[in-house]
């Protein structure tokens, strides 16, 4: 079997359970705790580098730390290159490498595909997903989701860890997850395999890593919350973290209980959604009103009550802010509120924000069309398709909803982005230079991510890149006053979202 | 005529145009600049006092201040104590009466109801109101609203300033206000009355004044926003709040236009109220899940990121969260998009978190019958009753909404309040002390504002104020974990907003 990394790199595999039994017992002949982490995604990956890491106060290394994932197609390469010492989430994080090379030197980081290894572990860290899907975008109040497949992951380390594991759940889950799904189960299948149940562990705690240049300091140098099902799993989950995060900076914040924990994580990003929601409406009467609505924002941002007011924009993307609202509303509907009440009681404001920032580049395209009325046939340039500044990542990206909006007017979509040459959700080739940019016909661009390449860039350099361009918008306050003026001294139309004051 | 002010002094006045016109001649006979304030209320009379005590670098006072109101029953009042070097607003602040002493010794400060004032004006300072007013609580999209009298009183000053006189408006009004209603009326009067048009500099400026000890130097130190309708209207306008505010420490922000000044207040304001009504639900979320909101709060308000998400609460009141988002969304739907489009646009977002926050006390109401179903004849104590803590402020306070929907069921409300002895919107008296409190019986006991009084209240002191009571709630974060346990272990029921874990 193969496998194909992002990087490009391919593996070959097949599965030999004595042998990965074997060689794990063996990685874990030494004095050092284990950690197994489950999942080499995202946080996984970042996870496994910052606890291979950890030293004691005298310099030893701490921990083994072995991975897991999956041994197929999508995931097995993973596996394959953290055995290689190379990290499984393509960044633009050099650290993170440097703590992939250092830890496979030192020998005390290993990943696996056999399940084996949660019997080998002092703690084992869930780091795999739990999706929840929208039925449609727009209607954040219809969504399909079920705890199916994460418990049926899970369950292969219920049914494997000794009395006295931790077990930290680092997913994003419905707030009472720990409690109300996966501690029953552990606790059944505990009893039916002889353990001594009132050992079982569970733990939550939520990172808060962002992806980026910082994306490995984002886990070892910034705030942590955490919370456990009893005394002993906060006290243990207290001293892990202690032992990889700079704490002294950044003190962790122990909660109630995990229920507590997985509520402030959803509620974290909901609130960032919620404000991005409301800026759209404010953002559209500015632009209504003739007004500079970025002026406004650092006008107010300067109280210290108010340093949080978000800027106007193209769309909100990515895993979290998109979807996490729901699992709360999820929880809330179902998990904890159908005891109580006859009726279903939802989060309706955090529910309607999803919908307004999932439907926000529509704003964009109908300020396109403002100037552009009949699309059909024209060449419209998208600058930017990855959901955030300076990251390659696709997922939710905004610019989805602004391509099949255009599309489907017919007209003729060229994509740019310096990070991202192969648009997986659209499966579309993107340009990644603006030479090949150049060769292209432009009727419109939109400068859609604040991408660093794409700041600072004057008229000359614009038009380099787009030439024959007549209508540019910027939907990320991303093209200076003065440069939107040198292009309209050259007859190019240029608007801005938020920008009421170019009108 | 009598007034009668709210520190129950009584004051007998009569109108003599000329008279006054002579003395107010008089007052203005040196060399500094003379500053006129329409309207002595909250704003005003802060303004007063900065702006009368503003020196330049040698010490010498820069301003004749001349204050103006109504020579009726209601306002008459304010005129007489300014001019007894008196402030005409009820404050913890002392600072304010002290500069109110030092401005009468000094002799620039002076009041009047003579609209001759803005004859001798070379800066005129607009702090008079403009009022909208919702339907029905609950339904922030039906209001009434008209700038008839607004314009009104703005038209005594169009009529009598002389060219060049800077006319600054501080008011909260619908973005768009000074440049699409107030430019051309001042510019229509001036023609007829033979001005210079060109000479016509109006402003807008808005102050961030707070109620409590703090009131005058929240005009003097701190940040404030300004544009104005044309350069010399900006110039002037920086060189006069320069005069008077601590611009070192807290510069200046000099928008665009006089639009964007006034959107970035109602902005700000209904960010602010945004982010209350948005915990409301999730407040309801914890309630229902077991969990402590305010630890939650607190774990997330470590970021930087989000340290303006808000606490769950009673409720909202005063006068500028509760209204100020619809004065934007009638700017939004009437002053600019009637223009241009077919469909009317609101701020649909802002305007429910109005009609969430207007309801909140509700929320409160229900907890109390989730513990005592029938109120009928049931003694409830409101403690706090102002809308704010440690203010005595209590207009459109959310004890309000509490009170009627308690009295509706048929309960006995009594009230307490350290700081308001006469509740004027309900017409109630108020128990100031708790020995009046003693004296009562209780059956039920709300904490309401977070006054001081009220804060490290031990369970000996609130079962002393509330003999018999049998159950509390908590509705405002006031009773610590601890005295709640010590009230359970007396035989008191208490539960909370946002306390879960209470439940």
């Amino acid at each position: 079997m193969i496998s194909r990394s992002p990087f490009g790199d391919t593996f070959e595999y097949s599965v030999s359970a004595t042998q990965e039994q074997e060689r794990l017992e063996q990685f874990v002949q030494n004095s050092r705790k284990t950690v197994v982490i489950q999942g080499l995604g995202f946080v996984g990956t970042a996870m496994a580098a910052a606890v291979a890491n950890a030293k004691d106060a005298s310099g030893n290394l701490l921990y083994n730390v072995i991975g897991v994932d999956l041994p197929d197609e999508a995931n097995y390469w993973k596996i394959a290159r953290v055995n290689k010492g190379l990290a499984s989430v393509v960044s633009t994080d050099t650290s993170l490498d440097a703590a992939y090379t250092t830890a496979h030197a030192n020998g005390n980081l290993t990943a696996t595909y056999s399940p084996f290894a949660y019997t080998l572990a002092d703690i084992v860290v869930i780091d795999i997903h739990l999706d929840i899907k929208k039925k449609q975008l727009g209607n954040a109040r219809e969504y399909d989701f079920t705890f199916e497949r994460y418990k049926e992951a899970i369950k292969t380390v219920a049914e494997r860890i000794t009395n006295d594991t931790l077990v930290l759940v680092e997913t994003t889950v419905p707030p009472g997850t720990t409690e109300k799904v996966l501690k029953p189960m552990f606790e059944l299948i505990g009893r039916q395999r002889g353990l001594n149940t009132s050992t079982v562990h569970l733990a939550h705690s939520y990172e808060r890593v962002m992806p980026g240049k910082e994306y490995l300091s984002s886990i070892t140098n910034f705030y942590r919350v955490y919370s456990g099902t009893d005394d002993a799993a906060k006290l243990a989950t207290r001293e892990f973290l202690s032992s990889f995060i700079n704490t002294k900076d950044f003190p962790l914040t122990e909660l109630h209980s995990t229920t507590a924990s997985e509520m402030s994580k959803v509620l974290e990003n909901s609130f960032r959604a919620m404000n991005i929601a409301f800026m759209q409406e404010w953002t559209e009467f500015a632009e209504t009103a003739g007004v500079n609505m970025f002026d406004v924002i650092q006008a107010i941002r300067v109280r210290p009550t108010h340093r949080n007011i978000m800027a106007p924009g193209f769309g909100v993307g990515g895993y979290c802010l998109t979807k996490d609202s729901l699992l709360a509303d999820w929880s809330y509907s179902t998990l904890f509120e159908s005891e109580k009440h006859d009726t279903q009681k939802r989060l309706e404001i955090s529910l309607s924000a999803i919908d307004i920032n999932d439907m926000m580049p529509k704003h964009t395209v109908e300020m396109l069309k403002s100037a552009m009325p009949d699309l059909k046939g024209k060449h419209i340039t998208v600058l930017g398709v990855s959901y955030l500044n300076d990251v390659a990542d696709t997922r939710y990206s905004p610019a989805e909803l602004f391509y099949d909006l255009c599309a489907k007017e017919g007209a003729v979509m060229q994509l740019h982005d310096p990070l991202v040459s192969y648009w997986v959700e659209k499966a579309t080739d993107v340009h990644t230079s603006f030479d090949a940019l150049a060769g292209l016909k432009h009727d419109a661009a939109v400068f859609a991510v604040r991408h660093s390449n794409y700041l600072c860039m004057t008229a000359d350099q614009i038009l380099s890149a787009l030439p024959g361009v007549s209508l540019i918008i910027d939907a990320f306050n991303i093209i200076s006053d003065g440069t939107a003026n040198d292009l309209r001294a050259r007859g190019v139309k240029v608007l801005g979202i938020g920008k009421g004051h170019w009108n």
